[in-house]
């Protein structure tokens, strides 16, 4: 499993006034104990601030970097966000995101090209957010096959098959999953990544409906996720799921995860 | 879902003193705890007494429904046990359980027809347990077909896939996923259901794996189980599953149980 860390984001309360007040030694820390717990990606978000978003961008990827040995997810929208971000970045960057829009397409692909980047590519296109699975993989198809005229090879590219949440029309659960599971069969050598929250919204106990919906996307083929890896409960669905799934021989990892106290109820 | 409350079985310590002492009210008393937390069946199994099982078993079946209204699983091998049980039964029982292995085979199905009973058909045969998602599900068609003929309609077969270790094959998990989402695509109207521990079997923080092992099988199509009803973490599984998987129209039921106080972390 992929983890990409979500918590430098300045939607985030405790995190806008770190990132607005230049707090090196607390953004740093933050993104090394996301790494220190499994992430493999550091996701970096400044797109609250929208006339500071470029400078605060910057910031980040020179800053997180300093301290932390790793690529990080270059989440925004904004074209020149993520040239500023992606010129600066050491490594292979993970841009997110790119939909099958197609100003959001033309102004970020040339840039993920040329930088040899991977990207995140939102499975909706300028009709909007497509209700069925089979319309969800008709973008996801035209997608990969869009970004492969480009050069971008499937295992640079994330589908994210949009979650939606259950509250508002019960098969949104169902139908996200059985995207995931056509894309993972037709689709050679692409990841899947989702955000887990989406699916909960309106509901009460949100965090069980997530977990549990990350356990169902990971038995579909999801590889890749967002999520705060510093929640220990989370990351000990994954780490068991993989055991389950038969994604981690013998359960060593379970297990050495277990022995380190990194498995929780 | 269907759930099986386990908890009447004389292989825990706690159930074997009353039952072979007698306790009606302690006996009821855990059934109806079953009934009301959500067991659609309570299963009785007394097969710890090789010589007295079939007067546990006649005693169980006339206590427990003395007392909850509602059908039970006859859980034994032993044909005279089962046999003993059904003439008493009242209602539909669950018949737990048989194999595709003649001996068992024969003397058990004539029961199940005789009493209009349901029947949990366990996916092995006299070559013993089938490795492959292919040979399981071989298995499975066969019984389903042979059932058939004896006039056994799918709704009445609880076909259970089992569950191995992952700790002796790291694939077992996979294997039996993909033969429940096989079944459940072939073979119309039957049901599934299995338990839950075994895939656990040898490895620490057994519950957070078979809670997962739990999501991971009702999301391939498992609609039935057997487990304990008064974990309330596992039940909250159950509901958050069905609300994800588009089971339960709008989340109601999610929402009333979360109202009842039976969801938790």
């Amino acid at each position: 499993m992929i983890v990409v860390g979500e918590l430098i984001n300045t939607s985030r309360k405790k995190i806008a006034p770190l990132v607005d007040g230049r707090d090196e030694a607390a953004v740093q820390d933050l993104a090394q104990r996301q790494k220190d717990a499994g992430a493999d990606y550091i996701d970096v978000n400044a797109g609250t601030f929208v006339e500071k978003e470029v400078a605060h961008m910057e910031w980040l990827v020179k800053t997180v970097q300093a301290k932390v040995d790793g690529p990080l997810s270059i989440d925004s929208p904004n074209p020149e966000a993520v040239a500023k971000g992606l010129a600066l970045h050491k490594g292979t960057a993970l841009v997110n995101s790119i939909t099958a829009e197609k100003d959001r397409y033309q102004s970020i692909v040339p840039l993920v090209k040329e930088h040899g980047a991977s990207v995140v590519a939102l499975c909706m296109d300028d009709s909007g957010m497509p209700e069925t699975a089979d319309e969800r993989f008709a973008v996801a198809e035209k997608l990969v096959g869009d970004l492969g005229d480009e050069g971008i090879a499937p295992e640079r590219i994330f589908l994210d098959p949009l979650v939606r949440p259950v509250s508002t029309n019960p098969e949104y659960g169902a139908i996200v999953l059985n995207t995931i599971a056509r894309i993972r069969e037709e689709l050679q050598g692409v990841h899947m990544i989702c955000g887990l929250s989406n699916v909960s919204f309106g509901l009460p106990v949100r965090k069980l409906l997530n977990q549990n919906f990350f356990v169902l996307a990971m038995g579909r083929g999801l590889d890749a996720v967002i999520i705060d890896p510093l929640d220990k409960r989370i990351m000990s669905d994954l780490y068991a799921t993989e055991a389950l799934l038969g994604l981690d021989d013998y359960c060593m990892n379970f297990i050495t995860k277990h022995r380190e106290g990194a498995i929780t109820l």
